[in-house]
């Protein structure tokens, strides 16, 4: 692996605090001259404190390295207390739990060799382990593997699908490790005061820390160009950026008019999920332009059927999701053409629900035009892979003609 | 029991349809010449039919009585086909569950003897079964019987506290049938046409089933004043009705800013919750008076240490829920007095959480002073049972003591 180790030594504290500490309940960082300390409340009145030691509390004076032998969670608190002061803190009854730590900041150079054998994880990329980085970078490293694994193994797609498992997770590991190493220069930093002018001010720190949220919980991924993420038709739905995750957004389904997130529609189940933003249909003349777009695409030689089992008009590779710029009180989903609506919970409105306080307004805020019909191609882990306009329905068979199979190529495994 | 039985004759079938009823995942109610009609949509694409019958369809013309076995499903869903004309409608795969009533409206003249023996639900009231009416005031009746049981069994509560179970659960049965019976009427009634102008009109029907939820749904209930429903001070919180549920309302954790129903801090554990608003504490007079309550509540003689155990200033009677007029971001809930906060998660403000979609306004719109203290007590089963400013403290004294024993006098059981 390709990489340091950083100077930081931090101490981990698990405890049940008695303290007058004010925001011992929201998740704080304190920047004071005696170094940083993260608090992170937990269950159960619980909280985990992230304390930054200095060398001499840690290193064992006999072989110079750094070992939890020379420490003890009591020298931790002791550090804790007098980077909290004014205000006091001490267990309650006792810490529950302790370690410390160094930073290794190391990236693997290879994620895979010849697309059979793949590592994930603290295997290839090791980090700060604050805010469950770790964790979550793991997680989304495997859930990217699992779906291409997964359409291989059942004859869905190309093996060369599994080559995007490295382009996209070492990427982002790397992204995610430069961001680190920022992060933790600013941490270490002394913060700015009057005597100390070049310090780290309060709004940089800020700033970052907002920034560190992304990255921990994964909204801040954009994966690059391949044979998945296509963005040349961008335009027709600015701000669903191509290879970051679907947005979040509250629709309510046409035919009760109940709200649901369009992310409880998207769940991992290996599937691509075409949305079909099929626009107003209030006009006749949309009327007619969906109905000749729902005949080409269950026709023979449309998208559904050409990966469909037995010449059938759907497909179990794709789950359809169709959302109509229409009002909850006058749109009848019965007018949405049958390819459309494989179930009635798959019709959605853009429009609030009947509390008035959910829902509504995705169209402009995704940039889509109510105007014409537009794809947005989510992949089976959420991430958005293409978006187009019905004109450009030969885009997008090409889009998955680059790695999908066409059925009767494959029987069912 | 007292009462009647109506004429009114209805089917009820359970079946995934097959229908171009646009409305069909809606409740829906048919008022056609044909007879009414109520669609309620289940789960798993089923729903809910209940059909007006005519008696001729259903009456054994052998014995005169009403039967299931001179119906049939088949025989519902021609008068369904018939009622919801134009529309179709057929089950997809059979009538998965059928049945078929007459309504008996009636209620027991008495719910309880001897503070000893009681009755409830179905033994004590039965009406139409709609909507799931007879559930709901089942479980309330005894919801309502239950905390008071324990509160006399515990040595808490003195044993005349049983008697309101009678006198508030059978007025509100023989409201419910009361309504029950202008609602059966307006089903039987022909719909207003330019044939019949005497006919029941849309917005009649429509304001009826408005009001049928609140009843179904128990919110519409109002208790009648007695030991423990007390509306001398309604004036100070004039929109929580003393005798209603609480209402519903999203408050904010004065200690992490993360938003709470107050009805998941009401739970159903037998404790009256001392909601205690106590305003604004920005200007140094509040401050003082607040202080100044907070001693007196944890006197010898205050409330607190009279129903307590051992001469403690908390009561295993009561929970505490403080509610501050502040903002979450300049608050700090230590200012709190201590006898307000036995735990940081007790200490609510009325504000929005982060998204400023949820919560704030609860002063205003209970029409409580942020000037001046105002408890609000709720019961056990969620009911407001009076509202007092902390100047009649004198009243609240009197309210608990007329059905609480006061703590020396017994022993934990």
């Amino acid at each position: 692996m390709d990489g340091d180790q950083t100077n930081d030594v931090w101490g981990v504290v698990d405890m049940v605090p008695d303290t007058n500490f004010p925001d011992i309940r929201h998740k704080a960082v304190i920047h004071s001259t005696n170094g940083s300390l993260m608090s992170i409340p937990r269950e159960n009145d619980k909280v985990r404190l992230y304390v930054q030691l200095s060398e001499k509390d840690v290193v064992d004076p006999g072989t110079g390295r750094v070992s939890k032998a020379t420490s003890s969670p009591e020298k931790i608190l002791e550090v804790t207390r007098k980077t909290l002061h004014p205000f006091y803190i001490s267990p309650l009854s006792g810490v529950e739990w302790w370690t410390m730590y160094l930073i290794g900041q190391r990236v693997a150079s290879r994620f895979s060799v010849e697309d059979r054998v793949f590592i994930a994880g603290d295997a290839c990329h090791t980090h700060s382990p604050k805010a469950g980085q770790g964790m979550n970078a793991s997680m989304n490293d495997t859930h990217n593997l699992a779906w291409k694994l997964v359409q291989v193994l059942r004859g869905w797609a190309y093996p060369s699908i599994l080559r995007t498992y490295e382009s996209e997770r070492r990427k982002y590991a790397i992204a995610l490790i430069d961001f680190d190493k920022r992060i933790s220069a600013l941490f270490s930093g002394k913060p700015r005061t009057s005597d100390n002018e070049d310090g780290v001010s309060h709004q940089e720190f800020l700033r970052a820390m907002e920034t560190a949220s992304g990255f921990a919980c994964g909204t801040s991924v954009h994966y690059g160009p391949s044979v998945i993420i296509n963005a040349k038709h961008q335009y027709c739905a600015e701000n669903l950026v191509v290879g970051q995750r679907m947005l979040p957004q509250v629709f309510v389904h046409a035919a009760d008019a109940r709200p649901v997130d369009i992310h409880d529609l998207l769940p991992a189940d290996m599937r691509f999920k075409i949305l079909i933003f099929l626009g107003s249909m209030e006009e006749e003349s949309r009327v007619v332009e969906i109905n000749a777009l729902a005949d080409e695409l269950s026709s023979p030689t449309g998208l559904l059927r050409k990966y469909s089992m037995g010449g059938r008009s759907s497909s179990p590779m794709f789950d359809l999701i169709t959302i109509v710029a229409g009002k909850k009180e006058k749109f009848n989903y019965l007018r949405v053409p049958m390819v459309f609506r494989p179930h009635w919970s798959k019709v959605l409105l853009d429009d609030t629900d009947i509390t008035g306080r959910k829902g509504g307004g995705a169209y402009k805020r995704f940039g889509i035009s109510s105007k014409s019909v537009t794809f947005v191609i989510v992949r089976p882990d959420g991430y958005v892979g293409m978006v187009a306009p019905a004109a450009a329905m030969g885009d997008v068979h090409k889009y998955f003609a680059s790695f999908l199979l066409p059925r009767h190529w494959v029987s069912r495994l």
